[in-house]
């Protein structure tokens, strides 16, 4: 998309809601699930306590290198010792960080009935974000454009299931990788009024991204200091590595009062020991540097514990995803972000080529690792595939099932002297059935999950039917959902505002990306 | 298959092994997983009680059918009420008969190698058991036989992750109803060495059963009475019935010192209340008479606690397997369980008509409920669909490969000091990478589970090799696996007694079936 096009974007603004004469989805109305389940423990406190001590010992011993001299003057204030780049972060600084953040607060969306909490046994799923390509089963599989990354958007808005507007959904490649991030961004306030994304793998990608965030939100400079508005993510460059454009994104944000996340990318066999417990050191050792960087910028600063440790198939060197190792690391990755008191961030992944049965249980695996290990902001929820290269139409709608599931799963079960059917029971009695009884007529129309991808007919129906397949189902809800999605309303003068913006920026050059 | 072709089975005791040229697939060797994570826990202490209370007061209120008279009796004679079929059930009873089942014991196998143990923290995988027809991708779907019951056992003692014969494995229906059960115990005897089920719909059939396991295990008559060789499943005729079969199977086990499950089939909202705490209240009473007759028949009887609770779909009266509703029923069943000290079965379901994405995650999320619910038998674990009308060759492939998974997942994490990976992080330092590192040559070939479907290669590797779905490896699985099979050693004298046991019994008539 060029600016020029941005007048016929107006119209969708404007647009009327699609016919619905025929039955609208069903689906869950918006509400942010709690684990109220105790999290699993797979580790004791001692082995926990041994983890957190190896890695205050790489942090000291090994070091990591820290590319942005800001950082290392930052550091190396609050006592680290600096080598060139290299600096070797002390446990009395990592004492100190882990003094100051907040275990749980409220990250606002631009529509406040949207905005959710962070923390605590909060659970928000986040949609796919990031993949350069994009599949659907008529279309197959593509480079991303800015009408895709504009439906996966669509896609996570319409779904009450999904808590954020994505982290970027499918990449824009057909506009310019100087300005792409404005436009996505755009897509995102004015497609979704759920909480945002922003990319740091630039200041003014980050600037960018905070500015038109505090433009959506209508909020002065000052009181977007103490409303947190934007996350972003940073993977480190493991094993130890923190590249400028990361450092500054840590710095920045907390400067700002805004969220980020410190997610080391620790693929064990690979970029971290071929043991799950090395990466899990190694893993701990990276976030704790970056919780660092980020309380000595702003004591305080809202700081997400991450975790991303997985293991490489070791024969090909390919990531592996929902395999037992990720569910292991999840699990104690949650274990030690509560030892630190810190909203925990997690995944749910696949490595799978097409959405069959791989992708489902290697998905579900993910999340019985993330949600059991007390994930709060659980990233990739639905669309994710091949590790991360596309993000899939399909499988965003297979996932929306699969976390409107959860989201009955994790509800508190009815104990009201009634729901134990006592009466129901004596009215029924032996060898008879409850399908008339009037416990059953009362609450049958809602009594249990009605699901949007699963086939219950049994078999013959099924096949006089043409024997979907899920995937096959999965196709027709995400194309359902787009022709029922309307925008949200937006002011008009912040959506003028937000356009003089980009004109702007695009016009300055955006982010440098001609080196 | 008829008995003159006995001596053509023959030639299987003494077949040769396939050619193994080709790589012999790479499974888990043959071990019980344990879970030593805690076991979730949905509901407190008191609403546990309040569960139990509400079920004593259903056994007191309205009581159960029994249609067997010596069941009646014998319950009477401890203190129900009887009138007519009625049985009311005296809370003292229930709570006499709390205290002599023992909370975990052995279930031996006629190979002690695979003797497991039921109770504890231990978990045992059965596979399908039951479903009148099977399927496979080349023949389809289709009415089972004595030859397919035979593959199924085949699949269950390859696989060493699954720890019994069978439930049955799919029925052969090509036998006359009348001695079916005696191929297919022989069958289960002869081709695996895994611990056995016997059906107890008539009381030849379970007669038959326990006589061929003490045959099978080569023990006395009084031993047998010490050693649990055989269990059986009860299911009462939902709601609150118990029939003259039911019945006789919970007594008759109980005093040949075998294993009883009475698992009711509590589907809420057509045999239960249609609220999950409704048909938790109403499992429990059924389970908790069962428990009665049992300990009433033989005081310290070895009991299973069964759960199969789920819900139907209120628009067609279909059942739902592997929903959220099914995930709560597993855990808080398992709860009841330990509430209970008995050893807990539940079961790995789903209600797809095919091995696609919907199979996969219904049949993950049920294990999800079953193996953080505490299960310590868990049923149907490898190759049951559509709600349990098909033994599917695919299924039982793709789960054997998720209950590898799980086997890993349940393995303690090594937590050496090598393992912590320390010399490996300094050797490589930031930025580096760790294919070359000592620690990670030493490790590589074990370090991570291998799957035997998942297929992590990249989209292009993937697709130029025909772009096989997960249901396509499944079916190269199976068919590799039978062709390694190859059938344990049988003591020929055994063996010999097993075949005159049989031609003895069918001349008999075995079990009466034409009524």
């Amino acid at each position: 998309m060029t600016i020029e096009e941005i007048p016929a974007r107006h119209a969708e603004r404007r647009g009327r809601r699609p016919d619905r004469a025929h039955t609208a989805i069903q689906q869950l109305p918006w509400s942010q699930p709690r684990l109220t389940l105790e999290p699993s423990r797979i580790l004791s406190d001692d082995q926990i306590e041994a983890i957190h001590l190896h890695s205050l010992a790489v942090l000291e011993d090994i070091g990591m290198d820290v590319l942005l001299p800001e950082a290392r003057d930052i550091l190396g204030k609050a006592g680290a010792v600096v080598e060139g780049e290299r600096v070797r972060i002390g446990r009395e600084i990592i004492a100190e960080a882990l003094k100051t953040p907040p275990a749980e607060f409220t990250f606002h969306a631009r529509n406040p009935l949207h905005s959710i909490r962070l923390g605590g046994n909060w659970i928000a799923f986040a949609p796919v974000g990031g993949p350069p390509n994009c599949s659907d089963a008529e279309r197959g599989r593509r480079p991303g454009t800015l009408e895709d990354n504009g439906n996966f958007i669509r896609l996570a808005q319409f779904f009450n299931c999904i808590h954020t507007a994505g982290g970027g959904s499918v990449d824009a490649l057909d506009v310019h990788a100087s300005i792409r991030h404005l436009h996505i961004m755009r897509n995102k306030i004015e497609l979704s009024d759920k909480v945002l994304f922003s990319p740091s793998t630039g200041r003014a990608r980050l600037f960018d991204g905070m500015e038109m965030a505090r433009i959506a939100c209508g909020v002065s400079p000052e009181q977007f200091l103490e409303q947190p508005s934007i996350y972003t993510i940073i993977n480190t460059n493991s094993p130890l590595k923190l590249d400028s454009p990361m450092a500054m994104g840590i710095i920045e944000t907390a400067r700002h009062g805004q969220i980020c996340c410190v997610t080391p990318f620790t693929l064990a066999g690979a970029m971290a020991p071929v043991t799950i417990l090395g990466a899990l050191v190694e893993q701990n050792a990276e976030a704790l540097a970056g919780l660092a960087l980020s309380q000595l910028s702003k004591p305080g600063a809202k700081f997400v514990y991450g975790g991303f440790t997985s293991n490489v198939d070791m024969k090909s060197g390919a990531p592996a995803f929902g395999t037992p190792e990720y569910m292991k690391a999840c699990i104690i990755g949650g274990q030690l972000a509560r030892r630190y008191k810190l909203p925990y961030r997690t995944s749910s992944t696949n490595a799978a080529n097409m959405v069959d049965a791989q992708a489902a249980y290697e998905s579900v695996f993910s999340l019985w690792g993330a949600i059991m290990g007390g994930g709060n902001l659980i990233q990739h929820a639905a669309g994710w595939m091949e590790g991360g290269l596309v993000a899939s139409y399909e499988k965003f709608a297979l996932d929306v099932d699969l976390l409107q599931m959860l989201t009955e799963f994790l509800k508190p079960l009815d104990m009201s002297e009634d729901a134990f059917g006592m009466e129901a029971m004596k009215e029924v009695g032996p060898g008879g059935h409850f399908f008339g009884a009037q416990h059953t007529l009362q609450r049958y129309a809602t009594a249990f999950y009605a699901p949007l991808i699963s086939d219950w007919r049994n078999f013959q129906q099924w096949q006089a039917s043409g024997s979907p397949q899920a995937w096959q189902k999965a196709n027709e809800l995400w194309k359902r959902a787009l022709a029922e999605y309307s925008p949200p309303p937006l002011d008009p003068a912040i959506a003028e505002e937000l356009d003089a913006f980009v004109v702007r920026r695009t016009e300055e050059g955006g982010e440098k990306t001609d080196f």
